[in-house]
């Protein structure tokens, strides 16, 4: 439907996960997943990362990178408490997919070639929740980030 | 960075956060948050609703939102388990913002007047977390969703 006057200028703009360690889930989300680190805002007792993927193929320059990390959409932000890196006796976060805790579900990559992509996945030695072939969805897949969210990898094509 | 070719088809596609009843959060993400809603599919135990913000200001068939459904960014997913919503031992789903289950933290909409944007929020009966007058963050808001989960209101522009 036609966007109302009211929320016209609104849009979807990012999605916001805990971390425990970010040198391995920003090297996971950039080398792994191809993302990009659009800006990294350390305020105090906590650092946030910014990703998302590059629309522009390495043209935008780092202030660019930091306006469009408001303004687009497709934003994903790391948060790293500082210490729980090394802290021994740190639980570890919750996946949000099972109880308790149970709410939030996964994040979803959008890929050209599901088999191709598991196959890269796998070389590089990510954990998998689901194979494509595993169960009965044959085109998805499920891999397991650092902390153990789930990332969904869907075809990025048309099925009907 | 440039993209590499392994991952050049890869976008940051949609989140799935699970609800108790569809009927509100439905309601809540297309009336007040104004999102289109893209895809419904009932898949027997559970239905999935698939929304984003319409680009194209209505003009999309329905066969053209499924299709951009796979291949967009910004979309959300919400899961309905069936029966969540009229059962009475329904505990709820967690924000992922509290032991135990913490670990989501939260999406967030950008808009472009954050003040005006909160007005009619209010005025449309929402429940705000941290309204922008609250703390030392004037420029952001957090309101809940009808589950509970937090939604960052950030302005989409160029702050620096």
């Amino acid at each position: 439907m036609p966007r109302t006057a009211e929320t016209a200028g609104f849009r979807f703009n990012h999605t916001m996960i805990r971390v425990k360690d970010p040198k391995v889930s920003v090297h996971f989300y950039t080398e792994i997943l191809g993302m990009d680190l659009l800006s990294e805002k350390n305020m105090g007792d906590f650092t946030l990362y910014f990703l998302g993927y590059d629309h522009d193929n390495g043209s935008l320059s780092a202030e660019e990178k930091e306006k469009t990390r408001f303004t687009r959409e497709g934003v994903l932000e790391l948060t790293h408490n500082h210490g729980t890196e090394s802290d021994a006796n740190f639980q570890g976060y919750s996946s949000g997919n099972s109880d308790p805790g149970r709410g939030f579900g996964h994040i979803a990559i959008a890929v050209d070639d599901v088999e191709k992509a598991c196959e890269r996945f796998d070389a590089l030695g990510v954990q998998f929740k689901k194979r494509p072939s595993d169960g009965k969805m044959r085109h998805i897949a499920f891999i397991l980030d650092p902390d153990g969210y789930w990332i969904e990898i869907v075809p990025g094509v048309l099925r009907l």
